[in-house]
């Protein structure tokens, strides 16, 4: 399964659980970003993968990066209020002009994941130790981020996240989830925002090595391929202002009426 | 809690189980409409509530009744090929000229549901004995049809309705239900199609006492509400013809341009 | 026509170009707040209404103020910059947390839609001294904000605002103008974001005498009278909180499973 | 600008104004069917195109044929009655299960696409000697229907076909007209409908050469590209049944619960 061009794909991590606690690093010794790379890389083929960091000037997310990204994929928890607002204002503006952006598990409290969706993002969640078993149902079945995967997807120990989930509703649903504890979450959701493509899919935790499963892995890859399947924009703020200017018929007259 | 207005509520019941099933009769001896009868009066108040049944001539739904009814409840399952196309035709045409439809449980299969949806209709099942724990989570919960409703609801029995749900991605989804057996299902979705609404809402079978629990007679209240808070549509086939022969503007000519 | 219950409205008027300019005063005299005052009082008979600007202390927008008010009605244009962002934010969470807001015109550029849509609500326009010919389609015409308007509506001179309108795809869209020029424009927007809704309606400007004319009154009746038709979530920060340590159980033991 | 896969695709055609009236075939000599064929071959390059037609055993529209064709496009406009309803039950039913199908202009009144919609489809229409000017709006830009056009497309002359136009609301809406008459039209509309995909584009009628216009071809075929995107459904009626009886689990026994 190849994706139809060259994708250039970044990586985000926070990086800090696996600093900072030995549970974490047992289970992600290279860092959750490694198996999140390994399966982005097995999937789409022909794909350039960079990872970028929290701790790295800028947190690695240069202008020049950005403007050489098609899809960021963005994995947060401990340190969203270390992120600074400068460099989100840049992905922001980069989002809504056509990258993409793949929003993971405990990123839907980012300070970028809130500023585009314009809610809380607040959930319902439960962290009991050894977690519970997580069902993952597709619910559009011929959307390209559930290709090739079971119906349903078993995790089978996952962090309980659960509704109500506010954000707004998702342009497209793809996957509900159902925990052991009967709450249920939508778990896979797809926004257009500008010439943007956003999705988010909440499987993964620090505390179970849920991104080695290779389902989750396609789940992710199938986000990046659709998250890049866009076009260049016809209508940039520049075009706009020109229009505005001249209208918008070319020839500087607008077409003669026949009636 | 009452609506803005009167309203005229006709519910249909396919009423062949309780004929046919001592089971079903010992839950709903006086017909499955009758907790549903007695749940909208309840929560509506100011409401006239009238009962058809499918053995009805044209299975009660005269044209004069649907012109007279604002809002019509579906109940069916055993019989649903013995509903006449022309009488499905004709309610057909009434919701998109602005009546509202609330379709009940396996009412999923009825041919007027399937013909407003364009599709199957289809759903992963199960039914066991003794049922199986539901719990209704609100995804929406500012949305009329989840006034006053505990989050979640839970249903102690009930027959197990699963996803992959072949329907169009609803224009609002207010509940996602989980089950024992770790099935999830789009339990409460809204559609509007022309100038009517919709509502589904999936928890209640003839095996289990569900329509006699006091919040789900809520949300069928809610829903019925919901259905009926549409307008007058100012757009219909009538004006449209004149229209296309005299064009919009209402003085035969059409307004000066300015430029 | 009246609502159902009681409401309490707030119209909010930046009240700026009433101040400086001898046009905008002529057809305004005693602000654009006045006849959008006086349709929402004629429309729906049961409402208290109340101003407020942005020269007066937090702009009018006291936390007791917004505690009190179903429904905010928002006009700005010169001065989106001198909105403080701490009003702003108390404006954002009340809406998430029920209240209704209606967005007219100008106030796509408002700190308080920019924030609730999550883009940067750019748009196209053009404003030619005279203006132009504004014709306003029905798209959903069971939708209560079409409530009793025509069939198109028109509005003789108006500013143009034209597409790419970078706003999220509407939940639900109602409204589409056309403009002499050519141009169409998503007029009639629809949001639900968290328990509150989201109106915007765009006709009317500070140079012509849009607000005054019957049907735009309705409309904006319309959409507070939409906005107002929430209810109280079931789902609050403070009842999720609770839920996540104990289970959203009642008893503090989850229901016995049937198998 | 290619696809990323070999497409097959049908592109259907009433073929009757051509063989009637002289007019008509003096734009498409060799049916409207040529000019749409042309552009999808020029615009996706790896694709094997073949035309079917009314007149044919089946319209041309077998089995074997619908099994190997990813995409199907439809005009028509004059026969819709003439269309068999066992072969638009095949083309539906080979819909919901994944084929894409682009409905044309007039074809918003043929069997299928009303099937499909569940609404009567009807719209507002003029047809003055000579036509109009349409102009069509991007309103998605980033949508892969319309990539690679001018912002806004012109259409010189072409019949009228305005609001309001009886569809449910699409899942995504990227094209919406306006026609020098005032009137407008949500021209480019993506539905999703079980796992497969439906575009309809307005542009286009047998009086004008519309279907020789580059970029109206650029559209049809980015239509069928994005019409093709999708992925084989996992969630088939066959796998369903399977798992209605075992249960989903698939070792025959539901995974532990751990509390």
């Amino acid at each position: 399964m190849t994706s139809g061009r060259h994708l250039n794909v970044t990586v985000w991590n926070e990086n800090v659980h696996e600093q900072r606690e030995a549970s974490v690093r047992s289970i992600y010794p290279n860092g959750m970003h490694a198996p999140i790379v390994e399966g982005i890389r097995r999937e789409l083929g022909d794909v350039d993968v960079r990872v970028a960091t929290l701790d790295e000037p800028e947190h690695g997310l240069t202008d020049a990066l950005l403007a050489a990204t098609d899809v960021l994929t963005w994995w947060g928890h401990a340190a969203h209020d270390r992120v600074s607002d400068h460099v989100v204002a840049r992905v922001h503006a980069r989002v809504l002009d056509g990258m993409g952006i793949v929003v993971l598990h405990s990123g839907h409290h980012s300070k970028i994941f809130r500023r585009l969706m314009g809610t809380t993002c607040d959930l319902r969640w439960r962290s009991d130790p050894g977690g519970e078993r997580e069902v993952i149902w597709t619910v559009n079945p011929g959307h390209p981020i559930a290709a090739g995967v079971p119906q349903p997807i078993v995790v089978p120990h996952d962090e309980m996240y659960g509704e109500f989930f506010d954000i707004p509703q998702p342009d497209e649903l793809v996957f509900i989830t159902s925990f052991e504890g009967g709450e249920v979450f939508r778990s896979g959701c797809c926004f257009v925002r500008g010439a943007g493509r956003i999705a988010y899919f909440s499987p993964g935790d620090q505390e179970y090595p849920v991104y080695h499963q290779p389902e989750i892995q396609r789940v992710i890859a199938n986000c990046v391929r659709w998250c890049a399947s866009t076009t260049s924009t016809n209508d940039s703020p520049a075009r706009r202002q020109a229009n505005a200017q001249r209208g918008w018929f070319s020839e500087g007259e607008p077409p003669a009426r026949t009636h």
